[in-house]
């Protein structure tokens, strides 16, 4: 006997979790439809080279790699943007700019499993490819904003900044060659909080005057709306720049579509050392905000510059799925409430099998799902648990040339002659 | 640079290819769900024992394995069966019996590619484990025909037979200890031809007599309607068994379900050695019958024996998603046209997008797919061609304080001075 053991940090996904994970993709899918994005998939192997580049760095230890039976060194995608620049290499030719895509599917990270975190989760990544403009930059946000909101969620914020903006301001105070370590500080505030980034910082820049100019353009966004954070910046940084005027006419089409209050200007979102170089942005549950961001991404400049020398710049974004689901979780939302696995439960004797064969194909004709008991030797204790379990709503009993209908909420019974009869009473989606 | 390529036998999804497959993969979804099957998932990464057994053999070979960085020997998953049997050990005293799944996803083997091959492909498998009986092989066979109904593909036809049916006819002619290469011998009729599997049946009984035999039998439904079939098959036999009253118990369903004209009785399809003991099928389309089976099952009396003592019989089916697509690409299938990507795509000069954003969001809210034509100051006639590669079937364009409507196809234009009017005139779906 084999131990019927899942790897370590890696898991089933019965039917209770898997049901409301694929509604939520199907909501998702017909948002991003509704954009005129449309899906692509690419291989969950590929080339380890193509996946990390010539160099190693941290992923490079939580990539599951190995060698192929044909020699290869092949690795499990380890995100989807990898491949998506490795595919616009490929296909750019044949797709053309503008190119909006969108991209749902599992990526693997070797990382220690922690609460929420499994070494196999869903991405579910969306981009605009070729105008590098506050059009495409907006259309991304208002995509983020309509899927938010299609999913039902109660009270989610959009936290924006621009990289540039930061990059501008630690010029304009002749620090910028420590950008870098300055950038990975910053981007720690959430984790380890002012005090701990202060001490740090004083390390880096050996100027507590420098410090205290960078804390005060992370905390910028503090008791200030989005118009007036964005001038408190530019007046830090020593005036406005094509960058700041990028903001604000994003900021104007966020207002024009009637959704700029979910949005906030965070100067404190720098998106540690990603390949960022133009806005950024994190979003956060109002009600869950040590979950982390849920939806994460901003605009690069370049994406596929290790394949080709094409330039490639876009804007995208990448849902954390099963982040979002495990903070649905917490928040009992109702979209991740079990939906019932059929509207209704024929049941029947071994004799009245054929009848309720019938009885059963011409319901599903109709729209209706239903199932049907299979075992008909079976008690009906047994059988109503099996209904239960599985949360339908009604029982069709098959009775002498009739049907009995039972509402197995309120164990109300009506009896019919003929199944067109129940389509009727039934109250079901 | 590092070059953009995928791996051998591996390749990317394009638009083109993933649109329609998402549509099939819903619809088939809903087929499922209509009869009450709901959706697992499984770890795409298993510990290579559990997948493999303690034996080795020819899935060995193709199996993509390795060490991992903890040091456990793992594997990508070859099949949807073998995770869903080490699956129902661990939860199967959670889930209950009668369970019904579907299981919808990747699976990898490192075959040498061919045409319509890949080392990566997706398939659709569904079971329902728990009751052994006619009423659950029906349902299989009844959610089979309802699928391929969905998909509207026209002319298909499920081949079934029933495993114990030979090996009783084995018996009946004294050869049942010859039974593991008979049916590896008939298993390749459809490949190498009568004329050579006759030959080879020679030589495994050393009696032409039998091998007469077993071509009668694995012949019988030929000129023969289902009934008939199975009277010639019970002759052979030495008489009627439960196991062909099973058979005619399931058919007299399938004629009651009105879905009998789509079955055969076809005593040739055995499934090689695969874990089968009850009924057995295969399905071809009628015009292209050298596809090969785009969807296969059977029953299976013990599935999970290799986790648990728990007995857990089963009867299931797995459509070959990435065969049958390349077969309703080779019969031109409606199914695979290319959708739109778009109902409209909105067009605006550079000073208009703020009425364009607006329209475009209201356009959507109303159910509309708009895109939006990212650079204002591209030149028409690169915005009508990407209207055109997209098959988008209309414009608009923002004009002064309305819209000018176009239909893309005939050309006609008509100015609109708001957004509800629009609606009205567009003809999508």
């Amino acid at each position: 006997m084999i131990e019927p053991a899942v790897l370590k940090g890696f898991r089933d996904s019965l039917p209770e979790e898997e049901i409301p994970k694929k509604r939520i993709i199907r909501k998702l899918e017909d948002v991003f439809s509704s954009y005129g994005f449309v899906p692509i998939d690419t291989p969950v192997l590929e080339y380890t080279e193509v996946l990390l580049g010539k160099g190693g760095g941290e992923t490079d230890k939580q990539i599951f790699r190995f060698q192929d039976n044909g020699g290869r060194q092949v690795a499990m995608r380890f995100d989807l943007t990898v491949p998506f620049a490795r595919f616009l290499a490929l296909h750019h030719d044949k797709l053309g700019v503008p190119f909006k895509r969108y991209h749902i599917n599992k990526v693997w990270r070797g990382e220690n499993p922690q609460k929420g975190r499994y070494r196999e989760f869903i991405q579910c990544d969306f981009d605009i490819v070729g105008p590098d403009n506050a059009e495409a930059d907006y259309e991304i946000l208002s995509m983020m904003h309509r899927s938010f909101s299609a999913l039902g969620i109660d009270g989610y914020t959009f936290h924006m900044s621009h990289r540039a903006l930061f990059s501008a301001f630690l010029s304009h105070i002749g620090i910028e060659d420590k950008a870098v370590d300055v950038l990975r500080t910053v981007d720690k505030m959430r984790k380890i909080g002012e005090d701990e980034v202060r001490k740090l910082l004083d390390e880096i820049t050996g100027d507590s005057g420098k410090t205290d100019g960078i804390i005060s353009f992370i905390t910028a966004g503090e008791g200030r709306n989005f118009i007036e954070t964005l001038e408190a910046i530019e007046k830090l940084s020593g005036g406005p720049t094509p960058h700041s005027e990028r903001m604000r006419t994003i900021y104007s089409f966020l207002k024009e579509a009637g959704i700029a209050s979910s949005f906030v200007f965070d100067p404190s979102i720098t998106r540690g050392l990603d390949y960022y170089t133009g806005i950024v942005y994190e979003t956060f549950l109002d009600k869950l905000p040590s979950l982390g961001s849920v939806c994460s991404g901003g605009r690069y400049n370049d994406l596929a510059s290790l394949y080709t020398k094409e330039k490639l710049p876009g804007v995208g974004s990448s849902i954390g799925l099963d982040r979002l689901m495990a903070g649905l979780t917490e928040l009992r939302s109702p979209l991740l409430e079990s939906t019932s696995a059929a509207d209704v439960l024929v049941i029947h004797r071994e004799e009245d099998t054929a009848k309720a064969i019938k009885a059963a194909e011409e319901l599903r004709s109709s729209g209706v799902r239903t199932d049907i008991y299979l075992q008909p030797d079976a008690k009906m204790k047994k059988i109503y648990s099996y209904a239960e379990t599985r949360g339908i709503p009604y029982s069709l009993q098959i009775k002498d040339d009739g049907f009995i209908l039972k509402d197995l909420r309120t164990r109300e019974e009506k009896t019919c002659t003929a199944v067109g009869e129940i389509l009727g009473v039934m109250d079901v989606d």
